[in-house]
């Protein structure tokens, strides 16, 4: 239930981002997940640059990574979908409810992610390039119609697959927050809302609010006065 | 182990489709599965327009849906998962094991595909746009950069995790398959072999014939001769 040294579940983590990333890191997922099934876990902090040998457990080059004694995964999808095998508060046990959230989990990585990390591409890796310029109008109109796909299936549910919180919607409303930077969600009400809604769960708080305080404590200090003169 | 019209297992799929996407449309992942497990599968074909309602079934208004009696489940990730679960063959039944073939399963649709359909629709769907020039040197790149990460990650093994085929193996080459109209997965030679590997298992010899087969047979009629004059 919270971030404890001692704890057999370990995660990956980056001790500092810039603040364009801070509280959207994947290994948000993990520790929302976590939170919710009421697992402890430890983190091991990254730097930004990782040791060449940190590939041979993450060949992406990418965070989370998790342990829980003899098993290790790398990918959030695989290690949200792990613990939720752990917990059924976050996957149904029967056949179509536990794959009915197992699809939305892909949906969410492999149906709307792309779409959206094109437009975060765009705007804030390659924002001052030509083509970003010219591409961004078709990129904007192809994450809006990812949403209005996701919008017209959830319609007036609470969840997507309707009263019961799942892995899929857990990593669907991570993946919508890395559009947090633009107004696209919230030209969806019920979309907007449903983020709101996950948003307003203890287990996300403290996820966030855990993920956040790494960042804090380990803020680059400024330059001395004057060494840049 | 073969398209059977009496199956109780059902998969969508398309009736024909535009040379460039025949032999790679997302159903071959289900088939392939399918058969590596032994399953007979009856498939529903669906024209180049869907009826409206398709939407209910498939949010993303895609191929392939999945019905087993009771069980309904799109997105092919979600869709080999289910196929594994069945069938020891392609998924370890130990946590380590099964959770290896299930983070590649991810890590191919979220980690390694987004790159590659993003060159995909450069190259096929905006070939002829000033920002699609302008961006393909640095797709290109990303997309080396992804088959590098693979590559060193698979070295000389015969299959990700080692001697075993699982699923992970199934979704990663049918996602390098994308790029057949490149010669990039060539230019890492034990990925090129890892493709070929794969390709040459009766299962997916069977099921990449299965999906032709519906194409050949839908395959749009010239206009008669003389009907443009």
């Amino acid at each position: 239930m919270s971030v404890n040294p001692n704890a057999s579940i370990e995660i990956t983590a980056f001790g500092w981002v810039p603040e364009f990333a801070q509280g959207v890191v994947r290994d948000l997922r993990a520790r929302w997940a976590l939170e919710e099934a009421g697992l402890d876990y430890r983190v091991r902090l990254l730097g930004q640059e990782r040791p060449a040998e940190y590939l041979k457990e993450q060949p992406f080059d990418q965070v989370p990574c998790f342990r829980d004694g003899e098993v290790r995964i790398f990918e959030s999808g695989a290690i949200v979908q792990y613990i939720g095998e752990k917990s059924e508060a976050l996957l149904p046990r029967d056949p179509q409810g536990k794959y009915r959230a197992i699809q939305w989990t892909y949906a969410a990585l492999n149906s709307v992610e792309p779409a959206i990390i094109n437009l975060v591409l765009i705007d804030v890796f390659f924002a001052g390039e030509e083509w970003a310029k010219l591409r961004r109008p078709g990129a904007v109109d192809f994450v809006r119609l990812k949403l209005k796909r996701v919008s017209e299936w959830l319609g007036d549910k609470q969840w997507l697959e309707g009263d019961r919180f799942t892995i899929g919607d857990l990593v669907m409303v991570t993946t919508l927050r890395f559009l947090r930077h633009t107004d696209l969600v919230g030209q969806f009400p019920n979309l907007d809302a449903f983020v709101k809604r996950a948003q307003e769960r203890p287990a996300f708080k403290q996820a966030l609010a855990d993920q956040l305080a790494a960042f804090a404590a380990n803020e680059p200090q400024p330059e001395p006065e004057g060494a840049a003169a």
